[in-house]
């Protein structure tokens, strides 16, 4: 087995675990800063694994179309390509074909696009897709999957179910990498009829790990919050939950306590680029005039390299004149706090307090948010 | 007195020093990373500090612009503000007034400008220069001087000489912050007459270290290769000698054999963010197809963060995608080059081998250039 997965301590239906892949331990549930290009963007290993990341998403799609997998393949796969020598997850780049790509046509074969970069004609297929993400080495992999949009009328969803079971199975055919885990993907969008029939379909395949995508997607948080309860509850206990693409700080919550173990999402550091800092006491827009002359960190107990260096002031006069450290500095900062929001969840879980963790976390002062 | 400088080796007009400052020790020859806007650009104080920098510069008239040097001064100082906790040196502002500002006016009062960022009209004189180097709290302040463009006519360049004398004794005489040395500037262009009359009369007013100032203005490599050795000589040999904004690796060394102690320069920086690294064979195109499967670092035996973590391959990737992340490991290497060129240059003269330095630095192979 590529990677073991062993719960340690359940509070409610959420709980701690420790997965064990070929680059190492991840305590669980964990969060993975997104690599799209073989870069989380502005940040280096170095700094990733100084707040606290310890296992990290690259995106198929991005990958294979630039440098090209055959490329990293050849160069000793995407950890040493990258320089990071933790453990790597990397989706099946059928999202970024939906979203980004200019989709021509789509079958039970697969899907044939042209490249958003150059306008190839390319085709991804459930083979492929295992095949490009072999040629990366992650330590995880992902089925290849179809994702409806949020607005998709019921039987298209019930399409999109049916070819993500009938890829899962190709996939798991294909897949021949012993050093690498291939997990499932659970379709099936806000009808859980359609959630519970997917899992357990999949769950006869016996992957190693399952994921639920199609979230995310245009529907409501709150909606996705009601939904994720029953959703995660459908996939095998034994068995690490991936949520994939989400999302805030509010909705990891929600899906630990829904009992999922794995998370994804560009939000740290997109908002860090764009001047965005989380906090606990909410976002604070570095670009705002009011922290121009303002000597406090971001956050006053934060131990990232941003917040015990550098004052608002400081930050905001680099997005002032453009800097590139300012961008570097935010999603440093941004980084650190989702982990250690991770950090705190696993401990909240140990320690049997999730239900308070809202109240401890959340601080309801306003005092330090932008004026 | 702020600073203290002491001539340790000397290898012909060479020589190898310490220069203590109230923010620390500095071995010279050293050169100075330039952080304009009070961030080297895409490098953090740490990986400034890691690739063996030891003192910045900082350029006073976009800090006065932004954030405002009364901001800085009220956060604490420069070194607070951006998190360097080394010494820096910051110019007089009159340099970037003459190459960036819409100039309007100049008397031997001062000179009158547009602020090329918002259009606001703004006056510097000696005494401004002198009262915002103050605020910024370098270790080392410049006198304002006037800078002649390299082709002024023999009378413009006396009279920008004349100038700067008086300048300078009006800098001196309004400088207070007995925690900050303030260093004169030689001008005089590649009239060595003029340069001597400025540096003996500037050594009449006993400053703690003096700049040859008006270089790289352009004048031919050969003709300041040419006029360094004389200028130089005319320094008192006690005092820190700076050749401002000074420049490619083989200036350098022509500078270090003609006696000078400390420089500045955009190139490692600038060539990094445009995907040019500086190597001991030559300089290497990133961008260039050529390494778009190179495994090999930039330079095998150096041992900055970059090359001990990255390839070729990877850096033209980054370069290739546009990620942030290039220009920053790009600027790194070629700090890191930079800095080990000075250290090298150092051991050179304490081992009086300098006269042979240029053979064994600069590598003749061409084997690991662009093809």
């Amino acid at each position: 087995m590529a990677i073991q997965f062993t719960v340690r301590f359940h509070d409610g239906a959420a709980r701690v675990g420790v997965l064990t892949t070929p680059h190492g331990e991840v305590s669980t549930p964990c969060f993975m800063p997104v690599g799209t290009r073989a870069s989380v963007k502005g940040v280096t290993p170095d700094q990733l694994r100084s707040v606290g990341a310890r296992i990290i998403l690259g995106n198929t799609y991005h990958l294979t179309l630039r440098p090209g997998d055959d490329i990293i393949r050849d160069l000793g796969g995407l950890h040493r390509f990258m320089g990071w020598n933790g453990p790597i997850l990397t989706d099946s780049g059928g999202f970024q074909v939906f979203s980004l790509a200019d989709l021509r046509q789509m079958s039970d074969q697969g899907v044939v696009f042209r490249s958003h970069v150059d306008g190839q004609i390319l085709e991804l297929t459930p083979e492929k897709a295992v095949q490009i993400q072999e040629n990366l080495g992650s330590d995880i992999a992902m089925c290849l999957d179809e994702c409806p949009p949020g607005d998709a009328t019921p039987e298209k969803l019930r399409d999109a179910v049916r070819r993500s079971i009938l890829w899962a199975e190709r996939c798991r055919d294909a897949h021949r990498r012993p050093d690498q885990a291939l997990f499932g993907i659970v379709q099936g969008g806000l009808d859980l009829d359609l959630r519970r029939t997917c899992a357990e379909q999949l769950a006869v395949l016996d992957f190693p790990g399952y994921a639920l995508g199609g979230f995310s997607v245009g529907e409501s948080p709150e909606q996705m919050h009601a939904a994720l309860p029953a959703c995660a509850s459908f996939l095998p206990a034994d068995k690490p939950r991936y949520l994939m693409g989400v999302g805030r700080p509010e909705d990891i919550l929600v899906a630990v306590e829904s009992g999922i173990d794995m998370f994804d999402c560009v939000l740290p550091t997109r908002n860090g680029r764009n001047a965005s800092a989380f906090t606990r006491s909410g976002s604070l827009r570095l670009r705002n005039a009011c922290h121009r002359r303002d000597s406090r960190p971001l956050e006053e107990d934060c131990p990232c390299y941003t917040c015990q260096h550098f004052s608002r002031a400081y930050l905001h006069h680099l997005f002032q004149v453009e800097e590139m450290l300012g961008p570097t500095l935010l999603s440093i900062h941004n980084l650190a706090y989702y982990l250690r929001l991770m950090e705190a969840l696993r401990d909240a879980i140990r320690e049997q307090r999730l239900a308070s963790f809202r109240e401890t976390w959340f601080r309801t002062s306003t005092a330090d948010q932008d004026r």
